[in-house]
């Protein structure tokens, strides 16, 4: 455990929960004049060792990615499976599910997070680093993802 | 009216609708580690013109501003009356309310965005610039603002 405070104040990414990603990711490329994002699907459970609120999920999701400069909008799109996207759609529709952090050090920031109550909810590996998303929506109004990028 | 796309991509702000403003400041501040922002208050109806839905209205609201690199987090406390705010929060609870991007040519780009079924929410004035939040949730999963700054 560790009491010192995030470490990094960038926002890296905007993360939308949406029904129909093809729809949505041309509405976004059409309205701001970008080009049409590439779609791509998460890994599989036993490459992303997807874990939601504590157990392991075959939770995946469509995913695409539109720059906006320091920030990019994440559109994802559950595709089934116990996760917090889908308990996000579930509840609240099709709305911004977390704004996103890079950090360095995942297990002491998780750890010092979780001792200023804003537990783990979700977590999982992708080519390259790891994500995890912490229930900071009770506090700060929405969910916050933290991103570990190997160097 | 103008078939051009909106022109500007980069987000600068992400709005957040909270009940209690000084508590989610102070959790934001403490938990990033950042100095506790200053509580301002929008300006009353006669400066600001507020319009909402197409009529004019004395709605207010407290923000704070946290920076975090090219964005900047806003929080909104709406203090009653007609307001896509307090629409918000009555229908979606405290939650990511809009993103922001900056514009020129204000009403331009809300002619574009009337065209492409994006309508006008809310528009106000402040100082040194005004404010306009489109209707975008159903087509892009979030409302956009579009911030004009006086040069």
């Amino acid at each position: 455990m560790t009491d010192k405070p995030l470490g990094n104040t960038l926002v890296t990414q905007v993360g939308i929960v949406v029904k129909d990603i093809e729809a949505t990711a041309r509405a976004w490329s059409q309205l701001l004049g970008l080009p049409m994002p590439t779609i791509t699907v998460t890994d599989p459970v036993e490459q992303a060792q997807t874990e939601y609120r504590g157990e392991r999920t075959p939770a995946r999701a469509r995913l695409a990615f539109l720059p906006l400069g320091q920030v990019t909008v994440e559109l994802i799109e559950p595709l089934g499976g116990p996760s917090t996207w889908q308990e996000h759609l579930d509840a609240h529709d099709e709305s911004v599910h977390h704004i996103a952090f890079e950090v360095q050090g995942m297990q002491d920031t998780l750890a010092y997070l979780a001792a200023s109550d804003v537990p783990l909810i979700q977590k999982g590996e992708y080519t390259g680093g790891r994500y995890a998303y912490v229930d900071s929506a009770h506090m700060l109004g929405v969910v916050l993802e933290l991103l570990e990028n190997d160097r």
